[in-house]
């Protein structure tokens, strides 16, 4: 009983986590294309309580949680009109390096949460069980919200253009799924998230990249 | 019982109102791309039904109306078909003011009508009630329709660039909510709908713009 | 009971054939648009199973197929990798002609396939019947898959674009709906994926193209 409610409480504080960072990188995102409070804000909240919805409409749950629970919307509003507000926005923007380490580490934070709040949401959810099913819905869940926010900005979505960004989700959501039995639901999440944010943070240090296609064309 | 089918109609005439407001937005914009007859019906409707499908989606009502139910359906084909002749499309850009108009009015009028009937689904299908989630899938259901139009046709969506979108959508979403069981439903919606159509074309007018983050970078 | 069985399976295989080549079709974009091994991969599994996915969520069917049976999921990223593969990249930019031609062939069988497939999922799955439906729920999911990797690759969609796409799918939904309860649906759905194809090929060859809107401005 105990266990459960701590897993609940842990679930519910890795949604408000991800929520945030993904909330933060949407707003950065459109202070940086020059929107105004109105578009930063609905950048913000697109992202953050977007791949949640998308996980919840392929797993038919609906309606979607952020329309049961106000929570994670009130979240992504309250994080987008900080960002916006003039002390913020001058200190992301002092230095060049500030909004790029601020949009990869809140980025990643979000890929990391919301790829192993995926897998736990199948594995609670669905009747059927298997390795590939649930690191689908859980590389789903992850990278959904950035894709909505980069199409929405009008960007290339950052799963084509950062070399290492579906390839730490997936290897985040397979260690994740492989530890769920052995070393607990919760160790198997924070272990899952944490891989694959420090697996992005060592990819942009070190500037890993998979192999690319050299096609001997223009365009 | 005569306010029950009251009720019904009118919701009924809006969502036709809206949709052939959106069909005409949608072919409008084909036209000015130029896309051909095919592509213009496909952008009439995407944007007459989009709406109310993610709508649909959202609240759990499968298939979505739209598919249950094809009156909007031919009437997006038919009013895209209808821009698309000759005599009318030459009207339309007869004078770069007009093109502009009648954006704006089908775009307002699609926005207003759409937020009000996603506040009525939510109420009437939604066991969850809330000002916040109301506001939401109103919302929702009003810049959908729009958000896939541009997004399809390759444009930064409006919602980002026409400075009194969302807000002129959440202004007039939570007056509806907050008339609703003061002033009756029909009235609720009709106000909700007709303040969204003020707003956007004083907005338009007085070229309101809300405040806007200045940011001293290019790109 | 046989006759029963051996429809499953045609369904199976066509299901099989639309899914390898939207990924090729997929994986092929990801490559020209010089995509690394994931980028591509994960374009070629979005088109591959994109348009299913939405088919599946529109008719209420959730979780949908491709995260119940991961058959189409491995399908996908085998072709997506084979792809990749330096001598098959070398064999399709090898010839400008070739790239041109295999994309119109893969985006044509996949248009084709999955329009009969969702005409196939309405008649099984609704209880609501009509020609006018099963055309739509037909031309959503065979366009959708292309819709959703040409999006996410920033093209502006095949469907605006190619002269003969949605007519085609159109042409030959409504063919297969003609002879659904004529000459049985394995016929029907046949002769419409074929259709569809050769339509593509036709309009190809001979440059068919649908009556454009001359409009007297730029952009």
């Amino acid at each position: 009983m105990s266990s459960l409610y701590s897993l609940e409480n842990i679930v519910f504080a890795l949604e408000i986590i991800g929520t945030i960072a993904f909330a933060i990188s949407g707003a950065t995102l459109g202070l940086e294309k020059g929107m105004d409070l109105m578009g930063i804000t609905i950048l913000g909240l697109t992202t953050g309580v977007g791949g949640g919805i998308i996980r919840d409409i392929i797993i038919g749950q609906t309606p979607p949680l952020t329309f049961r629970d106000p929570t994670y919307l009130i979240i992504s509003v309250v994080v987008s009109v900080i960002v916006f507000t003039p002390p913020v926005r001058r200190w992301i923007f002092s230095d060049s390096m500030l909004y790029e380490w601020l949009m990869l580490i809140m980025d990643s934070v979000g890929l990391g949460v919301f790829t192993v709040l995926g897998i736990k949401s199948a594995y609670t959810v669905s009747s059927i069980h298997g390795v590939i099913l649930f690191t689908f819905v859980g590389m789903l869940t992850g990278v959904g919200g950035g894709v909505l926010r980069d199409m929405m900005a009008g960007n290339r979505p950052y799963i084509f253009v950062k070399h290492f960004y579906a390839s730490a989700s997936l290897i985040g959501a397979l260690t994740c799924i492989a530890l769920w039995d052995r070393v607990g639901t919760v160790l198997a999440m924070g272990i899952g998230a944490g891989l694959i944010v420090l697996l992005r943070l060592l990819a942009a240090h070190y500037h890993w990249s998979l192999p690319k296609a050299n096609i001997p064309r223009d365009n």
